[in-house]
Formats: C-alpha cells, structure tokens, sequence
C-alpha cells in the first residue's frame, strides 16, 4: 500500500535491533485517515474470505482492525493482555512471548464472543516473530473457529513470522512489507530490484 | 444518543455495584458501525470546539476516539497504562486510581505529541469516577495544552466525575447519560419523567 509505505519513509525511525518506530502514526499517535485507508485496503484483500469476524490484541491492532470491521461491517473483538492469567472456564487463552519487551503475557477472549461457525481475519500492526498472531492462531483453535486470513500493517518479512503463517497454511496479506533495513533506510518488497 | 441507548438496553447487563457491563459491542467486542456513529456524534458536538487532537487513554477509549478522528480529520493519542513509571524525560506522565480494578496506574504519553498550541478533545468510553479524565487533564496542564471538551460514550451522571468536569469548567458531551440502575434495570436522563 503505497500511502503506507510513503508515510513510513516520511514519519518512521528505524532504532538499533532492527525495530521500526511508527508511533506518529500507528501505535502512538494515530492518523485516523490513514487508519481508514488500512481498513479499506483489508477489506478489498479479504472480500471473498467469508470473514463472520476480525480479532486482534489490545492495544496497537485495535485502530486497524476497528476501521477493517467499518469497512466489512463485521464485529471486532480485541484480546486482552495480562501478566498472568488465573484459569477462568469462560477465557480461551494463550501465552504471548514479546521480543521487544523480553517478557510473557496472557491474552485472553470471553468464550461467548468466538465459536466454532467464524470465519475469522487476525489482523495486527506489526508481524516480526509472530508470537502474537500465533497467540490469536491458539485461541481460534480453542474455539475451533476457522482462521479466513491474517492482516498485518507492517511486515518485517525476514523474521519468523512470515514463515509461521505460511506453514500454517493461512492466507497472508501485508500492507507494508519491509525487506531489510539498511542503517536508518527502509527498504520495501515493493521496490524495483533496479533501484 | 438514541442508537447508543437502544443498544445498551438490548445488550448491556447491569452487575452488582451499580456496573454496567457492556462489553458485547463496546470495550471487548466492538460493533465498528455503531463507533462511527459515535465518532460522528462527537463531531458534530465539538465542531465549533476548534479541536487540533484527540486524546484517549488505551485500550477501551481507542475505537470511538479513532472515529471521531476520522470524522474531524485530527490526529489521536492513545495514552499507555503503566503498573509503575520510571520518570522519563519525553514523557508527561498521570497517576489514575480504578475504583473497579482497586488498582492505581501511570497513565503516560510522549511529550512530543502534545503541546502548548493544542486545543484537546479528551474522549473515553465511560465516566464514573473520573479518574481517567482527571488525569488526562493533568497531562494536558503538563503540555500546557488547552482542553476543548470531554466527550464520554457512557456516563453515570450520579458518580463523581460529573462534577469533575464541571468544576473545571470544562465542556462535558456525553453521549448516554445513566441517572440509575433499579435493579437490572437502567435510567437515562434522556427519558421523560412521566415515562
């Protein structure tokens, strides 16, 4: 999504551990107009998914994914994270790994929200090691609903992430695709190899 | 807001301590149609309010923040819940005590997203206590920014945040008001007194 892309290059920093800061725009501050051309772009991508659903993790997918749900008028429901989780019959959940942060949280959903009939699109900000879609990938199981596709704002594709999707056969569908950062340039998959 | 109301009496459940759950189509599940109506109707509210940015605190008050960013074209700012903070100089920084949660938060946003030429909208879903309003204020008086008004999804007209508003002489636009619960019952301001 060129817009996208645009606005990385113009309002993101790229900091040392190859992490992209993206907080002017997405997970900070937030441009709404941006948000709604992301939903919009989701949208389009997963018309023919069958999506009954769209889940996402507090806090950074909630604006994407609420603008996704505006443009397939289908509910959102957001996970909730904790630092742990005393087993309660009416959660599904999952244990999420951060990278960054160098901890573990719980994520968890109220059963009643998720069932065995959605057809649900995961639909994130950022997907690096893929522990938080693999963290949604677990609590669709609990509900044996069907996972209709992943949505991601910014792809780093040269981490794990990218990988566990695909093995988990599950359609994939970046806005942003980030090959490799060199020193503070962004380089994206949509560039022309000619440069 | 006559959509808003209609809904929490369909799906909302009243618990014991006068809560008002509401988490089928606001703050777990989220119906994006009915936040963009919502946002519109901050909007159309604060359309002479001269607002330059919305703030909000994560993860309830992002959804019907981000869509009435959408509908002023404003940029929005989430702020994050800490358990503790380590004064950081780019932070402005709030202490918010939950009444629900009986735990108290930091409450922190960048200092670059907010300044002293800002007219802020504060928007969050409920006011009850008003401890989260309280402490946006007192990140807004950090940045010197000016607050423009508080727009609430859901308001318990009888708790104490009301008057918190009110004597900061801030305009208050709530969306439902909530006079009482009459067992599992709810009252709003808006009904006739001969109902």
């Amino acid at each position: 999504m060129r817009e996208l892309e645009e606005r990385i290059l113009k309002d993101g920093r790229v900091l040392p551990g190859e992490v992209l800061k993206v907080d002017r725009f997405l997970n900070h501050q937030v441009d709404p107009d941006l948000m709604f051309q992301i939903g919009t772009a989701f949208a389009h991508k997963f018309q023919d998914a069958g999506v009954t659903k769209i889940l996402t993790v507090e806090s950074s997918g909630i604006a994407p994914a609420v603008m996704a749900g505006l443009a397939m008028h289908v509910p959102v429901v957001f996970a909730r994270k904790h630092k742990s989780v005393t087993l309660i019959d009416d959660l599904y959940t999952a244990e999420v790994y951060s990278y960054t942060k160098k901890t573990s949280n719980h994520i968890s959903i109220a059963k009643k929200f998720l069932s065995a009939t959605d057809h649900v699109l995961l639909i994130d900000d950022f997907l690096a090691n893929g522990q938080a879609v693999q963290g949604l990938f677990e609590i669709c199981d609990q509900a044996q609903a069907t996972v209709a596709g992943v949505g991601i704002v910014i792809e780093k594709v040269f981490q794990t992430g990218h990988q566990l999707v695909e093995d988990r056969g599950v359609r994939l569908e970046s806005l942003a695709q980030i090959t490799s950062f060199e020193g503070d340039r962004v380089h994206f998959a949509s560039e022309k190899t000619t440069d």
